[in-house]
């Protein structure tokens, strides 16, 4: 059967609030650093007062990936939970500017739409407070069987384990995809979020729910609660189909069951910002798979895309991925 | 007697919405580069639909000069109108997270706070399509006659003439400023504006409702209707208290009715976004004044923080000005 769509992501849908603070910001405020906590209204609000003059861009993680995917050309579509309001209206915009198919009407009432306050400290580490707001009612009822059975890649964000009804929108998703003899990927978000459904992604990569496994060095020892990366590498081969962890100035490691690859980084001259480096690693390999590459240049189109993001505040690219894969000869 | 703040803006309350595009974007959509063009809501729409995704940050004109004179550190105010709204809400934290008192309630009903979607073309030149919204509701009703008159200097902006009662709002702060023996200051905001209230900008200079005025070139050019500089300096000699012409890259011009003093830019790497400069510039200068500093001073620092704003996306100052200002040797 013929696709409609390379890769549909499904994830939280969320503007980032971004700003700059010095370390000391972090320990006045008992953040810690690099982590993506879920905070409530409330806090948010807090947080918020605390922080400096901040930008807005739209983020969240699979929408990051999926934008990614587009600005190299694929064909991408994304399915999320906004809110009829002023944030909701710019998630909207920004994501189909870049040519994403994204249809989900807005809820016009409940909470309004998510946001991600960032702070940003000058080596370029982001810490992360999320509001989910109207993310919190994404559910199997805004999964459109027709729309997983047309798309080669469904891409899921291990995110989507903290809202309430998400994950069972993740595993209609996934067992549309599979009746279709489709792929199904999942990012592992980040280290905390495993430490919160670490039973549950293992599960997810026995049970075969998974076929490609998205994640960093920190996520994998989570995964595996060990310190050694090459017990944890041991230990995913065992049971996944297809996964690469990804190590940042180290590169990635592309691991399958009867081989593991070591792909290098590409170099970056000043990181201004991590947010996204991982949402856009994803989007170069998903993109290289929706083009039948090889693994190696499928992670060096993911190293190429997360080193464009983390040059610049944000989490979306702000040039065009596929005139830059041209640039460096990985697309013809 | 004594004063409360240094410098108290009134101007429009606006958040910008700005994206990157090509030359040819503009050209295909009939906007005149560099231009500030005024548009209605379905305006709006249609251009922010064109538009490729953005980023949001606070602006303004006046706003982003007294964000900038808070950042050197002097004691700010500002005044303008906004709607009870996620931009609205925008609006107030990144003016008040940088010290400025803004205290103007929010309007719960009519329309939206306002924007500004701004096109920047790799050469760095912004193009500009504001939608006032709620600004437009600005009026002599805003304006505290106990708040300007404990202000050293008033500072408003040009585009005050744009909404329907905001002059009148200009015309009595400056008479309450006058009275209480403070200064009234005038940015001209832009040629454009220029050329729709000439007559009115004229007659401010002409019977000293402004003491101080901010132009550029191309304003001042547009103010005399002529396009030799120095026939335009000498025009303004006649009525201007005192005046300050930035020419971009060759510095400025500080004119009064005695001298004529030049005063250069400092270097710029690599301009990535003017908008904002002359905001920034005039931030400077307030500031020097506040601090009584010799007029080449107060340009120099105005010219420090242009430079600053230009290096960046957005126009409000990416750093502390003061600490900016300490490392250039221009404040102890």
């Amino acid at each position: 059967m013929t696709t409609r769509y390379d890769v549909l992501g499904i994830g939280n849908a969320i503007v980032d609030v971004i700003a700059r603070a010095e370390d000391d910001f972090l320990i006045r405020h008992g953040m810690q650093k690099g982590s993506m906590v879920l905070v409530d209204e409330a806090r948010a609000a807090a947080i918020y007062d605390l922080m400096g003059p901040a930008t807005e861009i739209s983020g969240g993680s699979a929408a990051n990936t999926i934008v990614g995917v587009a600005s190299f050309g694929a064909r991408a579509a994304f399915v999320g939970r906004i809110c009829d309001d002023s944030l909701g209206r710019i998630f909207t915009h920004d994501i189909r500017a870049v040519g994403v198919a994204f249809d989900q009407p807005p809820a016009s009432k409940g909470p309004s739409t998510g946001r991600c306050y960032i702070i940003v400290t000058p080596d370029g580490e982001r810490t992360m407070n999320t509001y989910l707001g109207a993310a919190q009612q994404l559910g199997p009822e805004d999964i459109d069987a027709d729309m997983v059975a047309a798309s080669a890649i469904t891409y899921l964000e291990g995110y989507l384990w903290d809202p309430r009804d998400a994950k069972d929108a993740f595993l209609k998703a996934a067992a549309v995809a599979h009746d279709a003899h489709r792929l199904v990927a999942l990012s592992l978000s980040d280290a905390f979020c495993v430490d919160r459904w670490r039973d549950e992604f293992l599960g997810l990569l026995r049970d075969r729910t998974v076929d490609l496994l998205f994640a960093n060095e920190a996520e994998l020892h989570s995964l595996y609660q060990t310190a050694d990366f090459d017990s944890a590498i041991s230990a995913l081969r065992q049971v996944a189909r297809l996964a690469v962890v990804t190590r940042s100035e180290k590169g990635c490691v592309v691991v399958s069951a009867d081989t593991v690859q070591t792909v290098p980084a590409f170099a970056v001259e000043r990181v201004i910002d991590t947010t996204g480096a991982g949402d856009l690693f994803a989007a170069g390999f998903l993109f290289g798979l929706s083009r039948s590459t090889d693994h190696a240049t499928a992670a060096r189109l993911g190293a190429l895309a997360a080193a464009e993001v983390i040059g610049h505040l944000g989490a979306r690219p702000s040039v065009s991925l596929k005139s830059l894969a041209q640039e460096n000869g990985l697309l013809v």
